[in-house]
């Protein structure tokens, strides 16, 4: 995975040494140096061998789920309906504010177990779905707790501006001064916050109220990232760039000139089939043009109740190939080179000597079986900082 | 699932009685009789129980897989370019025919198992990648065989009448005379047959040929199921409907009077998403219209290494309602009572005093989180033949 685009950079009867938890060397087992001849060897039987999977966005932190919703939906109620049923967005924000922490933490594991299963060692959990402070640092915490109870790397991003809460409804702006941006100081002063996110769309923030949370997120030295372009194209990643975002999400309608300051400021792409396959999207993110940038592309689940409820790395690659038409070395390096820069991880995602041996193996025979598959998991074993 | 449509028939606080490998009695615990009452009790912990899922159209059994032939497409060749690579069925048929009985078994079981670690207690195993007598039959053995490693019920489809093999280029009608007739005797004599099915389609077998392999099959008494208006509408499902079939599969391009011929036959729809999905079909099966003539509707997975290489039988649920707005009950029935009909089987299926036991208990609150997930696997555990 270290060679650019469309290419696995694949080794062919490899040797991996493994050195305090890190890569010490990768190459040909013809070329392994003589230093290492006496070390203990375990064969991995021929099998495909990768970096471990990074699912770079999800919100698998979250109260309650909106099955109900969903199967109201496909017995014909209108989102009106749906809305008056106490559906949408805030059926979650109201049964996340009542869940406690042990709540929201129980509730996540079965997903983050089944993400763990197949070969993910990293997963990113946001907030934003507390809309005000306590909630959403419970969620943080929740998140943090996540990474203690279990062998993968928890990376936070702060959510607040996600929606506008009912309770601030017509007034977004007192919204962001009165909770989104004073929360967040109390969540940095908690060390919860790895990353600042929003959601820039007609139905959540503008540009203008999101670039005070990102000015907010700069005088903190904290790094942002941004949902931008899902449903209409408001500027969003261009604005992201402008702060030298880490990642901007969805990107839907994202245009050229998006593209290009995405480019200029190295801010990866992070693609999201999951949401653009249950809400039926129909406009493509534009990946020709994101390749002609050379704009990193990762590939994420968006694992979330309402829009991709979806707990399958594998699959979100599948769907990045089939809906997409990425390539699956594209979908592979979106789940782990692309992924870990996406998080603004320098130490994993890539097999190279020096980096963290979080690893993979499967039972492939090449590594474009990862994304043929459909529904179906072909781990052999999960390797987490060198340890067998 | 006893109801029709969309119905669960749900029991909450329910019990259920096993004896002898059967459902003795169901209904509400308040209800149970007295004469159960000394019986030993397992408490399900409130969990959902459902019919264990029954996968009712799958090519499991095959040689190779097309994951080269994925990424080709991928990286931009066209069906030409992948023809000449030799991509297609006939890679398929190649690598069948060059496989051991052992091989194929050996290849299939990780797929099996990963159906029944969903909750699948029948699996249908087609034919079809053969396309001569030996291989055709020696795919039937491995089904056969499946059935016997694995605590799965499978029932067999010969499949012959699958594709015209190179040999028989433009001769279909000697394939069938020479080859699909003759090897149906052959299988039958070894009674590897449960029932005989074909692909009426033009890059397939016209009507009339398909109409001679049936009349082979009614004078073996062997029942018959048809992949029928998949990408055309030829009138497959009418002149399957005509010869009494159990199924008619695919049907994206049925139109009304294949819908009445299959209603006044007790024909059941199979809806395959996943051949949709992965073609990017856009063609929806008439859902409405089977629904207005009360067919009863399965789901499956159609698993083949061409154009559904899915192994996910609850993905398929989520398929069925996100792509073709069937609801989440539909898509249960689907996966349980109807597909189990569209199998000729009658003891399972459904919930009800008399059927097998064959069970599946579910970490959900509500049946209609099983086709609201994707690509997760809530399953607690799987009950077969009344054995906890
Ligand atoms: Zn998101
Ligand atoms: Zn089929």
């Amino acid at each position: 995975m270290r060679s650019g685009a469309d290419q696995y950079g694949l080794i062919e009867d490899a040797a991996l040494v493994l050195a305090g938890g890190k890569i010490a060397w990768i190459g040909a087992q013809a070329h392994l140096p003589g230093d290492y001849a006496a070390l203990p060897v375990r064969d991995m039987g021929g099998r495909l061998l990768t970096p471990a999977l990074i699912d770079c966005h999800t919100h698998v932190i979250h109260g309650g789920n909106r099955a109900a919703e969903f199967q109201m939906r496909l017995r014909g109620a209108s989102y009106e309906e749906v809305a008056r049923a106490g559906g949408g967005i805030v059926s979650t924000v109201t049964a996340t504010r009542r869940a406690s922490e042990d709540d929201l933490v129980a509730a996540a594991l079965p997903y983050v177990d089944a993400m763990i299963s197949e070969g993910v060692a990293v997963i990113e959990i946001k907030s934003g779905y507390g809309l005000e402070q306590d909630t959403e640092l419970r969620m943080l915490r929740a998140a943090r707790r996540i990474g203690q109870l279990r062998p993968v790397l928890v990376r936070t991003s702060y959510l607040a501006a996600h929606a506008v809460p009912a309770e601030y409804k017509g007034r977004a702006d007192a919204y962001i001064d009165q909770v989104c941006i004073p929360a967040l100081h109390a969540a940095h002063a908690e060390r919860l916050v790895d990353a600042v996110d929003g959601f820039c769309e007609g139905i959540a923030f503008s540009p203008v109220q999101i670039e005070r949370v990102f000015q907010a997120a700069r005088s903190l030295g904290l790094p942002v990232k941004l949902h931008a372009e899902q449903l209409s194209n408001l500027g969003g990643a261009a604005l992201a760039a402008r702060y030298g975002a880490m990642s901007a999400d969805h990107l839907e309608y994202l245009d050229e000139a998006g593209v290009v300051a995405m480019a200029a400021a190295g801010t990866v792409a992070v693609i999201l089939p999951g949401a653009f396959y249950t809400l039926r999207e129909t406009h493509m993110p534009p990946i020709d043009l994101l390749r002609k940038y050379a704009v990193p592309m990762a590939v994420a689940t968006d694992m979330n109740p309402g829009s991709s409820p979806m707990t399958s790395l594998l699959l979100a690659m599948n769907m990045a190939c089939t809906l997409f038409r990425m390539t699956p070395a594209e979908a592979l390096a979106g789940a782990t080179t692309h992924a870990a820069r996406a998080l603004g991880l320098t130490d994993r995602g890539t097999l190279a000597s020096g980096q963290i041996a979080d690893l993979a193996v499967w039972n492939c025979g090449h590594p474009a079986e990862l994304a043929y598959r459909i529904g179906f998991n072909p781990l052999h074993q999960r390797i987490i900082g060198g340890v067998l």
